[in-house]
């Protein structure tokens, strides 16, 4: 049978994965929410037709979210997650016995069932007992609290529809002032390639740069995001990824299949086109 | 109107583009070529149906096959390219008014020819002074030579076709006798993503790493390649690609929009899923 | 959500049709089932990836197949019905008060029981006290049956996987000694357009035509079949569909949105380049 | 390569053909002009990006705009051709030797001029020498001709951009005032399946039948056009295309591919949906 899912890029620009079976499509308050078997790519979860995740790729978003602040600051106990309803960047964290509490903020609790049901691969840990959940909107989520994470990983759709306010620069100085001292905010970042994404990421960095001191951006090559090129905020009131770079991270055992601290150094090492843009953002 | 070039990067995933006009189609002793007008990409070149650069990011392509290894060895004075019709990596070493002489040795003159008409923008220095064209086999070609070249750059086609002998030992194994003893070999690698071109990937590591004392592999993200992950092969009889890098390049004034030697260092940084495959090479 | 469902009508034309929801996907002993909710066509059977109805219009398919015979021989009372488990036959047959009896011979019992559920537009009458289901294979059926009916409708997929022996010379012969005098044979024909389908075609006339002494062929316009330019099959001892026209047809009070009287003997008119293709089967 | 021409036939419905060379595109006064080398189809016209004619097909359409009035009015001697640029029309009619003068109005000389050089199937008796092209506006044409013609026959695009003049009640009157007492005007007639083609198809019956005493729709089946299922208009001052039919037309010895009188009484019996809409118009 011949069942398609395609993403356009832009108008101009699409990627098409071959469908087996659609395994579940709901509406939830927010938006449409799609569970796909494809061929080649494992289960497939796709908002508002948009593709979020497909197993087969999905480790390197979540890893490259949370593990290069994790080996930054080998202090971390205290993490909130905006978003990530799919639980990817929750599995990556819970592999640090010594994170104390992980919350986390998802506006649409549809999108966690789902997983949970569908999506075991990443939803895997979200009953970690360390876990906590808040079906809430992670902007006001966020506006109460102070000087209480160690490390708030912003995994958020694109910034339209609900994403929309975790592109804010409410939000992310709200974000600051959650933060404690050697606080770090991640956050997907957007693409340099296509002009609208570009766009996207330059008004995101340029928002992050008026609120943190330090906001650099960190690169990643994710196959089934538009261009395969997809960029990672990393911001901080002081801590710089590389310099601070924890040399012990690697004896802490932790597995992982993209990232490893030379790549760590490596990723912040952006090509002439998007240093570029981001300046000029 | 909606028409669209399809490339397939297996039987289940594909990447678009809409096209405006098909500018070319000719059938050469070895292949079909085909240059498109595309929307959002430029000029498009396809050899045999699978696309071989667009004028949106070829500079990538060309940058990363040129520039890392003229900033490893500030001494490289005569280049040989093999394949490349396109031109893209000639405009880039004709950037370097040191190097003294650049054989190029490209099987199909219909190719060299169908650039220079309708890819300007790769095909701009053929005609530098410098540049000496060989419309010949690239396998026999190599054969012949001996301790003659700073720099190999291998820009060939896929694995198939009228690229497969550019991916054999014997290939390499000349390719080493055609060296001089501070001499680079660059190839263009495939990609780690989908698993034909990881296949492929690895059968090249294997091959070259059993000719070349080093051979590393680095990185970079090529949009309209398949998984935008694209790799390429630095090997040598000794030099390496970070620990030798010359500081000075910086000061040659070379404008790139891709390359800076910070992502020098960085695009040797693999993920570990690609360090593996190669370890299993 | 980009999502289509695309039919391969030749390598080279193809048709797609957006889908909403897979509704369901099933696997039984003899082929893939599946049921899209589209848009613009309503529901969506498929077998083994090839469309076999939509609802925007089954009608035209169902009522060709069945009010053709019925309005040539007013004397139908017991009809065979061959395939066809998505109900559409039945019910348009359920609309004549005087037939006595159906038999339905579908060897795949899991296409009724997904179209009982998810496609009550066609499936509705399934439960008519008239009706009698065999899941059975239609051609070893038949073989047991002499001068018993007065109607044969063969409504089967197309003549390779399941459907194949319903487009053998036996099963014709067979289908000859089970109807009554008066008997007629409906078929579903394929298409006189593209060549595997006109081949297809060319081969079940031949068949017929050397068991029945009358083998007609007519034609309706079915958008979502190949070509749009659908045939069936008039097969009988001897009954005209033309000449013997039963004009009381129209005071039955049959609603039809396709069928009329005129239509019928319009029908069977076909263009020069299938009437060729017939005479050369 | 995989180069595929994709028609919308609405938003939900595309129909694709494989491409394999793009042989000219240009840009007209009124239109974008593209004909492509197809796999299965021959040569492809399409204008401003809606397909024209296939090589394949194209003898359906002609034929039927032609020899059901010719066969109607065996004294056709002076015929005017409105649109009509790719030639079909004029070589069925030349097939006639006592057609006296054939007046052929094409708004976009370029299209006239790309079909001689490209499409020679269709253009090849353009220059016969009772042909005359006039390059003009056919509204502005007809207005000023009466009691000239017998046969108008109106080939025209779709019922907006360049062609949309020729469905307007003006248009129609005009057509009118230019035929002779026995005149016959046919004109392509859109479709009755997809919502859009069935507003257009109800659209033009309606002016036609306020003008014309008599006025019917026939249809064809025309496997790339929409739903390939294609209509029709016959009107006349008084002709009435069956029961006038000339049984002599048989003996003219004329090749037709898909026309013969039989079709051409059965082409006329619609089905019930399609007469309910032109009821309804």
């Amino acid at each position: 049978m011949d069942l398609w899912f395609t993403e356009y890029y832009t108008k101009n620009a699409r990627f098409s994965i071959k469908i087996d079976k659609h395994i579940i499509s709901l509406e939830s308050e927010f938006q449409r929410i799609d569970v796909f078997d494809s061929y080649g790519f494992g289960r497939i979860l796709a908002l508002d037709g948009y593709l979020m995740l497909t197993e087969k790729d999905e480790f390197i978003y979540h890893e490259m979210m949370t593990h290069i602040p994790m080996a930054v600051n080998p202090n971390i106990h205290d993490v909130l997650v905006v978003g990530a309803g799919d639980g990817g960047v929750i599995r990556e964290l819970t592999k640090y016995n010594y994170i104390n509490k992980i919350d986390m903020v998802e506006i649409d609790k549809l999108v966690v069932d789902v997983c949970r049901k569908y999506l075991a691969q990443t939803a895997c840990k979200l009953d970690d007992l360390r876990v906590h959940i808040y079906y809430e909107d992670g902007l006001k989520f966020v506006r109460s609290k102070y000087n209480e994470y160690d490390l708030i990983i912003v995994d958020s759709t694109d910034p339209f529809g609900p994403g929309e306010d975790l592109f804010t620069k409410e939000f992310y100085g709200n974000c600051y002032k959650a933060l404690k001292t050697e606080g770090i905010l991640i956050n997907q970042h957007e693409s340099p390639y296509y002009p609208n994404d570009a766009l996207a990421m330059q008004k995101a960095h340029k928002k992050i740069k008026s609120v943190f001191p330090k906001a650099l951006v960190y690169q990643a090559h994710i196959p089934t995001y538009p261009s395969g090129h997809w960029l990672f905020g990393f911001a901080s009131k002081g801590l710089d990824p590389i310099g601070d770079l924890n040399t012990g991270w690697k004896t802490l055992g932790i597995k992982t299949r993209y990232y490893n601290t030379d790549l760590h150094k490596g990723c912040f090492a952006l090509p002439n086109y998007v240093k570029e843009l981001l300046k000029n953002a």
